[in-house]
């Protein structure tokens, strides 16, 4: 049985509170999404920072709204200062997000994911074979694709929720948000979003961009997706191909408002 | 004398393959590519991957389809990660392909490009000044910029592709693809297409999601450089610059059929 | 007082310059910022280059037109080769331009700022947040973002010129360009510029183009400053938001004449 869909009141009121608070979320994300993921928070109202030296790293993870990580390119270096950075942001009470690119296959970025979600993330935004990756269950992605459906591995995001207390979401044609007991489920968007790079890149930083929010967690998260899924949907709309893609969606999430979220 | 147009036919079989397999690129690429990279694979039906850590690159390496070596922005930790990579990829017969990016007049990736020569590169694609490099003459390269005429490097071309295995396309206002023996020559794009970074570089990605296909691998690399000068040509025709040119070029990419091909 | 504004038929002049050297730019700059710099340098009719391995760096700083150093995302190990290039850039009386990202808050970069100011910058371009950091005094900044007025930053812009001996740009909703005496204002753009990641980084690139045309190095980066400010204006009126500004801004930048900066 599909959980309900996150009312569209609650996804207008927690953008209002995004553009109320534009929170300054400290990006450390992968080389391949940092303009898209800049453009995407500024976009929807936030305010990227992408500090990556880990002295600095530490600094403004104690200041940011919330910080992001996310492994897509992970190297030894990088993950040193990612480590940093998530120690300081405990210690500052700034929340911070995983998006655990390509987990499951391979074998350093597996490790740090594995390790770090110990941590106590805010949230974990991955796709349904990242999210059984780490659950720990047998996974059939290929790359940063998945190839598995996102409901089939709901059971594996609650048992995650409830071991990390994180909110989790898995993403996919249509997405489910848990903290392990409650789950929303967010329909919209199509599939030309996973011919453009980044998509899902980008929705992390927005769900680290609300976890930075006031109000409840599990409705912050499932409102970052919201966003991206009715984005993308108008976006599709107007465009004929990946390319113009782009640029409509980065202009539908700067016009986005309570009436088309409803 | 010219060598033969390669004939629209086998370019559109060659599109079929690609979309059929849709070969996953393991893309060791240069900073500043990286996104519109991933976008041109996507948007013609491949997968793209960035995988950079050395012991992922070399897992990665074994399970892709194909491996892309440029050459952009090497760093001495780059370069290492790289021939792991590559040293992977051969074990595995997985091809992989080098773009020797602006390699002549900056001593530390020609010393790279020249050694990695020997490790039996499936493709190598690069401007006249490159492959001029790359075939031990003299370059009138400026940066990435080539000054040379990609005609008048063909006898090095052919040389080049005799003395490493590989297939060799040099690219400019005419694209040339030889296997030392036999070559292809490629038509269409037009001025606009160097106004915008990255699409020599993208171009190399795809060569190397064709080497992943069966079939001719001469006829492969061809057909890669004939998707991006028609896809070129019809983008020029509807954007006003290099601004419009990159939405409408992935569009093209995403729409190209064997009509557009003929 | 207002300074005057630089008068449109100078600018003119300067593009003309630009467009018949077209520089080779060195850049190294942050993460975030790469692809987009290369466009806008490429759009406008400069030639841009990304080298950062040490040896590489000082080879090529050598025979630039211009060197970049932009420290958005600066590490330890790039900032040792952003050291090798400016060193080597002065010993070429290669121009070189400061963009000191997030200055004052984050100490490694505040500490690497401060250092390579007393290396003969030709031009430093930064917010009213940045200027003030770098003068020494109080800033209001948050990450990236200024929330100081450009026009009250103009006596600490003018101390740090004579300073320095470098032309310093405060940008922001205008923009004010000095070298200590003699002092051009800049109006123009708009707020959607700022939803846009990369729009004072990529003036900065324009900024090192233009220091390696001769002339007014005065009027040479307030030029830089106007091309911006005139193609982002031109760019606002015909999009719909942050995404098709981008397109429309690139193809603007292209197209820029006498006429439009008049």
């Amino acid at each position: 049985m599909q959980p309900d869909l996150l009312p569209g009141h609650r996804a207008a009121t927690v953008l209002h509170d995004l553009r109320h608070a534009s929170p300054l979320v400290h990006c450390m994300t992968n080389d391949v999404v940092q303009t898209f993921t800049a453009n995407v928070l500024l976009a929807i109202g936030a305010a990227p920072a992408m500090v990556i030296e880990p002295e600095e790293a530490a600094q403004f993870a104690a200041v940011a709204g919330a910080l992001l990580i996310n492994i897509g390119t992970l190297t030894a270096e990088r993950s040193d200062a990612m480590l940093v950075a998530i120690h300081a942001a405990n210690e500052s009470s700034t929340p911070w997000v995983l998006d655990p690119v390509a987990v499951g296959g391979l074998t350093f970025r597996t490790r740090f994911a594995l390790d770090v979600l110990t941590l106590k993330p805010a949230a974990i935004r991955g796709n349904a074979s990242e999210i059984l990756a780490l659950a720990g269950e047998q996974s059939g992605g290929r790359g940063v694709d998945s190839t598995d459906d996102a409901f089939s591995a709901l059971p594996a995001a609650q048992r995650l929720a409830q071991y990390t207390g994180a909110i989790v979401a898995i993403t996919g044609e249509r997405d489910y948000v848990t903290d392990g007991k409650n789950t929303w489920h967010v329909a919209g968007g199509g599939e030309l979003m996973t011919r453009v790079v980044g998509t899902g890149c980008a929705l992390s930083a927005v769900v680290a961009a609300c976890c930075a929010l006031p109000g409840s967690r599990l409705d912050n998260v499932a409102a970052a997706c919201q966003f991206m899924k009715r984005a993308g949907e108008q976006a599709i709309t107007v465009s004929h191909g990946p390319g113009s893609f782009t640029p409509a969606f980065l202009d539908a999430l700067y016009a986005l408002n309570a009436e088309a979220l409803a």
